[in-house]
């Protein structure tokens, strides 16, 4: 046995740490449970103290450290070498309090995404953060990696709804500040350091969540237009008409609405295929018979103004289920795919409608490149494109980031609106950040890990 | 004439340095302009490349620098020993872009709050940050100190409303994103670091921010309770019931409303003064009318409910300046005080009530002590306090700084919601901040400035 391993073992209990052949059933990403875990141990503290225990021990003995969460990442940013001491937030799984006059959740960082919202929902609060992988993501990777998602337009990014972080720093120093409150201008707003730094500057041991009073109803449509304006025409219109509960406008290119609501995929199309540009829209408000009436007299105005080709509205909880797993269920048309490279960029609004056309029929014009879908949260300036390709060969996989990684830079763009860095992005981010900003960001990294235990090799 | 102001001029120009006897019209704060600046120079750049120019020259010569906007500060962040050269940036004074599709505006940090303001309405939209100052405070010093105001609750503090930054690092080196976007998780997101940093990691000279469809309508009510657990009620009842247009939750104490609402203040109580507490709401949406109807039937539901004992309506523009005028004339209030001690701090909701009840009681058994007005941005978390005081002797300002900020480490509260720390509150910043961030705060400050000359002893 490793030394590393029985100061571990005698430190945390033999309980606590997997080690060897205990690594067989483990693995580094949930896509990849067939492949067992490639570390030195992994271990499973109940709290704080524990980690920085563990963290103690690692510095002493330079040894890397990645911490683990529910491993939804998709940029590899939990992929393993096999020198690594892995802190799986597993056991850290209590949910502390509900605080429904503060409209807070205090939890420990390996609590579910599903189960903080299931838990605020007791409440009659609602916990705005949501995607698709909710069900197995943990809180502490969702904060480490600034998650975004379906309401970031209305409720911000994970950034905007977390009030207090505790977190462990790579000599083991806990950094606590679990404060309930939304204002707190005393000094340096240290969270935000922790808040997508991707497990790079400290392991998140704990947080305070923002919780909103839940909306009393819900309501959809679907709507079609052909002109990229009409698409940016229609959010201001809807957003100004709405008066602040628009909640999710969600563009798809028809070529995502084709394969979306064609067999093999399961879902019939709402409006007719053919249009150019197909907008989910949804608002959280207070009355459902009042929004509904709105959202229609705003979308017959629109109408009438030429902003919208066609609209479809959601009447029953069917209707919202059928229009929602159109956009929803990305798996049912990747899957038809060979192999697939996917994108996760921000432009500037109104740049997005001649810059995405470009980059398809750039992409189309490459040989080895299949189907190609793009869709996303438009109002957020975020897009995510998955290209099919035929083959996995190197010079292929780089034309295709250089056509969509290509323009970024000049237009002020981001290689990665929501997914992060990691590994698989590394040698793309100097496409969206300055070598001055790469250089302060590595003297922060320095500065609060000057061994680089934590999650090394990972963003920069 | 010094070294340093040689450099200064031959790199600037003679025209954009002012020494010696042109200060004698400058001063540190807008409270203070009939006392002369005591600086070695003050500096007016035009661009970015400028103050990088003058940082490197301070830097090279260990000399200390101070930035200044609107100098409307509260903490005294801008005050001078007379060893600093000043950077002002009323020069920076230019609105480079409003771009209606993207909903963001581009300015150099000169650019006055009300300018920003104004140059959006004029595309229909809103830039939602709001406060007193917003006539004299400029945008460099707005995100250097992180400003909150009236309406948080629903738009956030600048930190969330300020999408790009462009900076200059003390030792000259620019850190430009000027993004347009609103999701970028392209590594760490550096902008935090500036924004509340109050002047001390880097002098901001551009910014990008995010604008909102301007609201169509703006109504407001007055009411009043007379316990704290009805204030918590009614703003979970009016957040809930107006499903997202809520933007205003102000409490005044009868402390408070009592002497703003009798001459000499100039306003007449909306509501009978008596009760113990007076809350004004504001809802921005889209339909005037149906707003008002919402909010009155939801105000006659609390009052059936017991949740509040009484309340009147703004039914013209008239009693919408009317009831904010209460809240806004401060001054009116204040001016009425001998001597008088400000206070900004957070406080978990749910004990705000018995907490200053308590803080109260004690303040008026300090002899010396003469009115006390208690007020804030409750549904943040927020309340004001200003204290008479018969004389100015240190045991006596201690006194109340001990029963104000003495119980905040306990609860989790801030002995600074908005203000900041600058001069003033640098003794307390132990009483809600731990060592280890204290440690942490100025290891970022050593790496972001290593001889320390930015804004050198303000903060900590």
């Amino acid at each position: 046995m490793k030394t590393i391993q029985k100061l571990l073992i005698e430190s945390l209990g033999r309980d606590k740490v997997l080690i060897g052949d205990e690594l067989a059933n483990r693995y580094h990403h949930i896509w990849r449970m067939s492949e067992s875990l490639n570390a030195v141990a992994l271990i499973m503290p109940t709290s704080t103290d524990e980690v920085s225990k563990i963290l103690k021990i690692c510095h002493e003995h330079n040894q890397p450290v990645i911490a683990f969460g529910g491993l939804t990442n998709l940029v590899g940013g939990t992929e393993t070498t096999g020198n690594e001491v892995i802190i799986s937030t597993e056991k850290l799984n209590q949910i502390e309090e509900v605080d429904p006059m503060s409209r807070t959740i205090t939890v420990q960082s390996g609590v579910i995404l599903e189960e903080v919202q299931q838990e605020a929902a007791k409440h009659d609060l609602l916990f705005p953060l949501n995607f698709g992988a909710k069900g197995t993501a943990r809180i502490g990777g969702v904060i480490a990696s600034n998650a975004g998602g379906l309401r970031v337009f209305r409720y911000g990014m994970t950034r905007s709804l977390v009030l207090g972080v505790e977190a462990v720093l790579a000599d083991g120093t806990i950094i606590s500040s679990m404060k309930k409150i939304i204002k707190d201008n005393s000094a340096y707003d240290l969270k935000q350091l922790f808040v997508g730094s991707e497990g790079t500057l400290g392991v998140i041991t704990k947080a305070v969540l923002k919780l909103v009073e839940a909306p009393k109803s819900r309501a959809s449509a679907f709507v079609a237009m052909n002109e990229f304006d009409q698409v940016v025409s229609f959010l201001k219109h809807m957003d100004g008409g709405l008066g602040g509960i628009l909640s999710g406008y969600e563009l798809m290119w028809d070529n995502y609405y084709t394969l979306a609501t064609t067999a093999p995929a399961l879902s019939k199309p709402p409006i007719p295929q053919g249009y150019k540009y197909y907008v989910l829209i949804e608002a959280l408000g207070s009355d459902l018979e009042k929004d509904k009436a709105r959202i229609e007299a705003l979308a017959e105005e629109a109408f009438t103004k030429g902003i919208i080709e066609e609209a479809v509205f959601a009447n029953t909880h069917a209707d919202l289920d059928w229009f929602w797993k159109i956009r929803e269920d990305v798996h049912a048309v990747v899957s038809q795919m060979k192999h697939d490279q996917h994108f996760d960029i921000s432009l500037p609004i109104p740049l997005i409608g001649n810059m995405v056309d470009d980059m398809l029929s750039k992409l189309h014009s490459l040989e080895g490149v299949g189907k190609v879908i793009s869709f996303g949260h438009i109002a957020d300036g975020n897009i995510h494109f998955v290209v099919e390709k035929e083959h996995l060969r190197k010079q292929l996989t780089e034309a295709i980031n250089d056509i969509i990684y290509g323009p970024l830079m000049e237009v002020g763009g981001s290689v990665s609106a929501e997914h992060g860095i990691g590994l698989h992005k590394k040698a793309y981010l100097k496409l969206c950040r300055t070598e001055a900003e790469i250089g302060l960001m590595k003297q922060i990294k320095k500065t609060m890990d000057p061994k680089g235990i934590l999650n090394p090799g990972k963003v920069f």
